[in-house]
Formats: C-alpha cells, sequence, structure tokens
C-alpha cells in the first residue's frame, strides 16, 4: 500500500566557488527536500547560504548532504575513516549548514550522506555507526534519508533515529531489488517515462520519498515527469518531515 | 576604574589533524574565555569537540575563532575577500563550532577573528562591517572581542552587538596606547613579571579581557603570572559571558 | 610596426574534479599558446595532463598559469603572500606541471601568473619580484607573459628573463591604453568584430600576444574572428616560444 | 649475505604552514636518504625547499614521499582513487619536488608511497601498479623503495623500474617476516639497542635500506644507534642511488 505521502528529494547546492553546480533553479520547485552540499565535497558558504534561501522559499525541507572531506574527489572516493573522525565531520557539516539554513529562516531536518560515503554506509557497520552517532550525538532530533535494509538503517534503528527509505527514479533496480552498478548497461534511466513509472512503482511499493540525481542527464524533466505521474495516480507530494 | 571583572583569553585549538596545537591542557584551566579554531586556519572537528569539551570541563566560554580559509598560512595572510562572502565563511565557521560545542554541552558564546582578519578589521571598513553582520545575521547574540577603536568596534556598535574590548598582556604597547609591531625588537612581553604588570594596569585602565597568546613562548607561566597577579589586586576572575 | 608574428593565447584547464572549465576543446586548435591552470585556483593532475596532452596534439607551446593557494576563490582574492613563500609556491607549480607536460611529450615553455596574482604584480614589487625570481632560480629559460609597463615587466628585465607583452582582444582599454576595470560598463567586448578590430590594433601597435579570455562568454567566436583577422592582414599566427 | 652498501631512510619535511615536522635537523646528518613530503599528506613549497637544502648539504639521495591527497588525515586513510587519477597524483607529486629540489642544486632520485598508500600497495594490484606507471611514465629513472613481496615490488618488476627493498629497525617483525601491527603491544621498537639490533640482523637479511620512523619517540636516538652498529660491523654506509 503505498504511503500517504510521498516525497521528491534531490542534491543541490553542488557547486564551489566559480564552478556551477546542477540545475537547481529548475529542479528546486518541483521537490519537497533537498539535499544541500556542505562544504566537504562541494558547496561554499555562500552557495549554501543562497541555496537555503532557494529552498525556504519553495518551501522545501533542508537536509545536510554530509561528505567525505574530498573536493576534488567530490566526495566519489571511499575513505577509510576512523568513527570517531567520520562523526565529527558529520557534527561539523550539519552545524555549519544549520547557520547557513537559519540566516536564510530555514532549519536542517535531515541528513543524507553523499557518495562514496552513502554507498559505504550500505555495508560498512563502522562508518554506519558513526554517521547514526552524529545525529544522535546532534540531538535536534534530524531523520536520516537513505537505501532500505543498509546497516545505516539498522544503525539509526538502533540509536532512536527516524530513517526514512528512499528509492531512485532514475536508476534501474534488479529483480530482487538492488540497484544496478553504474558501470553496467541500462543503470540509468534517463527517459522521463520509465523514470516517471518506476517512481510511481516505488510509492506504490512503500518508498517514502523518491530520489532524482540531479547530475542525470535531462533531470528537470525527469523530476517533472515523476512528479506529474504520482500526482495523477493521486499521491500527495510533501516533504517527510513537518 | 578596573572593571568588576576580568576576563582571560587565549587561542586555543589549533592543531590540525597528526599536527599538535599549542599547550591547551596547561591554559585552559587558567582561563575564562577560550577561542577555539574553527578549521579554516586551524582546528579539525574532532579538535574542535575535544577542545570544547576541555572548556566546558574548566568552566570556560566558548568564542569562535574565526579566520579566512587559509591553513597554509594560518590565517596569517589577508585575503581580500568580498564583504558578503566574508559574511558567509563567518557564519559557516559559526555554525560548524556550535555543532561540536553543543555535543560537549557548551554554547557558543562570542566571536574572535584571528590572524589577519582580527589585524584586517581594525581598519579595514568592509570586512569589519561583514564580520559584525555575520554576528548579527546569525541571531544568537554573540559578543564579539577585539581591539578598542577598532572598525569592528564601530561595526558592532552600528548593529547593535556587544563588543568586548581586549588588551594584551604579552605585547608592548606605544605610549598612545597603539601595539608595537612585530616586527619591532621588544613587541613580545616574554617575562611573566612584566606580562603580569601591563595586565594590571590593562585591567585598570577599564579592559575587560586580557588576552595570553598560545604561541608566545612560556605562555602558561605568563598567563599563570597574569591571574596571580589581577587576583592579588582583588580582581574578579570571570568570563565576560554568562 | 606589427611583430613579425603573433600569438594567441587563452587560460586552459581550469576545471577541477567533478567541475568542468572552459571550452578547452574548441578554443586550443584556435591557440598557439595556452596557459595550464597548476592546481592552486583550479586544475588537478589528470586535467593538468589531459590539458597538455591536447596543447602538444594541437601545436601549442605550454605555459604555467601559477597563482595563489585558493580553490574556493578561483585565484581571484588578493593574498598578502611573503616574497619567499610566494617565489616557492611559483616554483612548485611550475613543477608539477613539467611533470604533467613530460608525460604528454611537451614542455613548459613560459608562466603567466593568474588573476589577482597577474593583477597584483601589475603594481606589487614585491611579488612582483618574488614570481621573477620563481623564474630566474628555476632556471629552465621560462619567459614570462604580462602586462606591459607592469611591475613584472621591470623585474623580469632586471632578473635576465624574457618578458612578453600581451594584450586583451575582448577587454576594452582607456585612452592612455589602461585596461578598463571589470567593474565599468563596457569592459568586456563580447562582439567577435570588435574584439578582432582591436586585436589587429594591438598586434600593429606591436604587442607579441593576444589573449582572449576563456571565460567570455562566446570566447570561441571571439578567438576565431580574432584570428582570422590577424591572418588576413598577414600576420604570421605562432607561438613565441620556440 | 649483507649488501655491499646500505641506507639510511626516514621521513623527512612533514610539517605544513606554522606546524613543524619531526626532529629534521637531528636525522638528517645521519641519513643517507630522505623521503620528502610533497604538499599531499604534509610539506608545503618552503618547506620542501627547506628541506632539500638540507638534504643536499648533508649528501642525502632526495626521494619523492607521494600520498594521497589528505592533509587532515596525514595521508593516513586509504582513498580508493581509481588507477589513473592516482598516476597522475603521484607525477603531479614528483615534478612539484623536482623544482625544489632543482632550486637546491638537488634532483630527485626515488620515489617512497607515505602512510595508507604504502600499506594499500602492498596488497592493493592496481593502486601498485599506478605507482609503478607514474614512474615508468616519469621516464627520469627513478627507483622505488618499500617492501619486499608487495605488489608494487611485482609491478616495478613488470615495469622495469628499480625496486628497493627497504626494513624498518624501529618495527617488530612476526617470526615469518611480516611486520607486527601497530596496534599490537611491542609492535614499535623504541629502544635504541634493540632497534641497533634488529638494523644489523635486516643488513644481514640483505636488505638494501633502513627505515627509521621520524615520528618514533626518540628516532634520532634511535637511528644514532642503528647507525653505529650497522658501522661497527664493517657496513658501507651510502645512498643506494648514485
Amino acid at each position: 500500500m503505498p504511503a500517504a505521502r510521498i516525497d521528491l528529494n534531490s542534491d543541490v547546492g553542488e557547486g564551489f566557488g566559480a564552478w556551477a553546480g546542477g540545475p537547481d533553479d529548475e529542479l528546486i520547485p518541483l521537490l519537497t527536500s533537498v539535499n544541500v552540499a556542505c562544504g566537504f565535497h562541494a558547496g561554499d558558504p555562500s552557495i549554501m547560504r543562497r541555496t537555503c534561501a532557494a529552498a525556504v522559499a519553495a518551501g522545501c525541507a533542508i537536509g545536510a548532504q554530509v561528505s567525505y572531506p574530498d573536493l576534488a574527489g567530490f566526495g566519489r572516493r571511499f575513505m577509510e575513516m576512523r568513527p570517531a573522525e567520520l562523526t565529527d565531520a558529520v557534527l561539523y557539516q550539519i552545524g555549519a549548514l544549520e547557520a547557513m539554513a537559519g540566516v536564510a529562516d530555514g532549519r536542517v531536518a535531515y541528513v543524507k550522506p553523499h557518495g562514496a560515503l552513502y554507498n559505504a554506509i550500505v555495508h560498512h557497520a563502522a562508518q554506519a555507526g558513526a554517521v547514526a552517532a552524529a545525529v544522535r550525538e546532534h540531538g535536534g532530533g534530524l531523520a536520516v534519508l537513505g537505501l532500505p535494509g543498509s546497516e545505516i538503517e539498522t544503525a539509526c534503528a538502533a540509536a532512536g533515529i527516524r530513517f526514512v527509505v528512499e528509492g531512485f527514479a532514475d536508476r534501474a533496480y534488479t529483480p530482487d531489488g538492488r540497484l544496478v552498478p553504474r558501470t553496467e548497461p541500462g543503470a540509468l534511466l534517463t527517459d522521463p517515462a520509465a523514470a516517471a513509472a518506476q517512481a510511481v512503482a516505488l510509492w506504490e511499493g512503500g518508498v517514502a520519498s523518491i530520489c532524482v540525481h540531479s547530475d542525470t542527464p535531462g533531470a528537470p524533466a525527469i523530476l517533472a515527469a515523476v512528479r506529474a505521474a504520482l500526482e495523477g495516480r493521486g499521491a500527495a507530494i510533501g516533504a517527510f518531515v513537518p
């Protein structure tokens, strides 16, 4: 049975200094939750501030898109950080984003780990525990957005943290529900209609949030198709946090 | 007439990764306010956390020692940042430190700019205004610690921010009250008795906080002598913030 | 009387990690000299290598586009570096680029300072001297590309370094030969015909190299017009270095 | 049978900006090869230059101590870099050090990977191959210093690169010749006499270079004891490169 409400999230604020990020201006009006880069893989203080302001203007929930400290690698390279230093790095990023959200009259409502960290905490129990520890120690009642069946889901459950399950409209799944690796053909769904159909299926399967990657070619069109299809099925589009 | 209360502040948490900072363990028990590096010139998330925990344990007020983004130069090189980007950089650092202070059951109470930024905002009105704007926009009622007669004092007054005047126990002053430049002989007072005498004079002159630089040779002994001399004169040693 | 030969240069390799730089693929075939970012304001090792390979394939001379260490500010913010540390930073960047040029079967032939450093050494004698010292100490006979009448020209003359005068096709000049500041209207010439006419005038005035900024809107079309106009006047398009 | 000649190497130049490195001044006069940090885990251009000058003055061979790009972690955290980007990162560091060695009238003679990279290429064939590819593509006939029986030894053999086997005077070995992990008790030999005895045994076992870690407590005394013991046995102390 589908959830009463379905959230739409995407990564935003992923420029740095003179370098532009993705098509945030087109995406944010169609989203309900935005994962804002916090300066460790992308995002600088001014970009974070502008992105939070755009999120608040569009009524989106703001999430901290926390990452390994790796600007050169865009956070896409696994780093063997010790749990305690990873916990502290996550806390630092949350706090920095809270300041930028605050001056935009917003607040940080959730955490979505980025890139290699996102992938690591699917199976790396120590790093998953470190991310959950950061959220618990932060004490602000933040939710965590992630993959179902992951170590981070387990760690959040153990720490009393709300874990929100997401699915990907623009990534192919295997019959048993795993993501097709990006290195395989057909891993990416770039056809808006196909992505929309998959989003509807994910929603019907009980997923609470649908992600469209902002760097998938044609992301704004894909997101528009996803949103229209969900609305056409009567889904209530809205953030998973109040 | 001396202030009822005199604060003792120093820069702490100025290591980075594998590199150690100053003699924090010896200084913090003698201080009432600690200026914690926020990651832009020194300090990493784990050092910030440990430093905040030590500050809370010692009953010190925690200040954000904000800086230009210049690890390689330890924040000692003037950077021509535009005011808006400087404001955002200051906010980012305050927020990051707030998260680390929070998990140590502390809170950030004030801002003390570091190094080249500290020096710049004595006379650089645009950058002084940018720092004051960050504190005002932050909205948390933070005080700013700085040099009397500076542009930052003016900017804080204009922005309704509490500005706290500090003096340096370990730096020589000219007869008209300016700091002797570090490049001149005798600029640094490394004799504990001389520094203590100067601290008493600064206190009697109405300064609200006395700074001992943590990288002055023999800083712990200087600080101990300063503290003992002020106590001997009946000064109430205590943080300038509640 | 125009020079026998006219060089065409532009900044290339200015991406970083996941972030793309300018339209290098369109520019490099039309250029004779390429200013390759060396990792301090833009450029990472792999981008540097690819850019050098493209330069060698197109028969372009390779220059080290050295910068202040400021990725977040794209090297556009003045930094008060001490001369000795600036000299060493320039040497480091030259050496790093030499390794990347070497594996592309090329070599570094000249230095062109970037952004705020370029502007600083027009008038800042100490930093100009530091850049010239780096080139002299390097000992590889590199030329320096810069603005006529600048401190860096003076410093190169004093150090026995070949200084090559450049003019900007896409920037307006005042009647007395100075650049109109970018903050003023009309500072940028984005009309290819106007830029081409100015390039011809600069060449006729004796300039040895014409720069088209790779981030000027429509840079490839401007560069093509500049090149065609110079060729139409019988100029021999070629690098200023052998 | 012991080698005719035994080299003594240590990591040097591992400060950064305002932060000091190890006791280089005490170590370098006792060494024959110095592994100079290249800016990715430690070392900045000015430190690299000073360290190369000290090495040349002491008659030491200069090695590029290349690392993952991780200042915050001192290069001690494994990073999942793709082979091509690792090759380019190694080349960049070699080139940068070559410039700094050049102005000190020295030259880079070998490569010794640092920290987590050193450990990774013992068993990680792809990264080992990437390091060997950098040295081969560099083309300057550099040697590689590393652990016997490692993937990097295999990769160097395949690439026609001279591989030099080192042993550690200050690290305990298991009976079958592996290093006791640093997390186990007794992993570090801090007694100069014990380290000296082990160095002699390593030399007798055919090792070409003995490493003393510059961050082992008492490193200068350990190194002095190692050197004296080897000399006492008639070993010819000298660099493995001409």
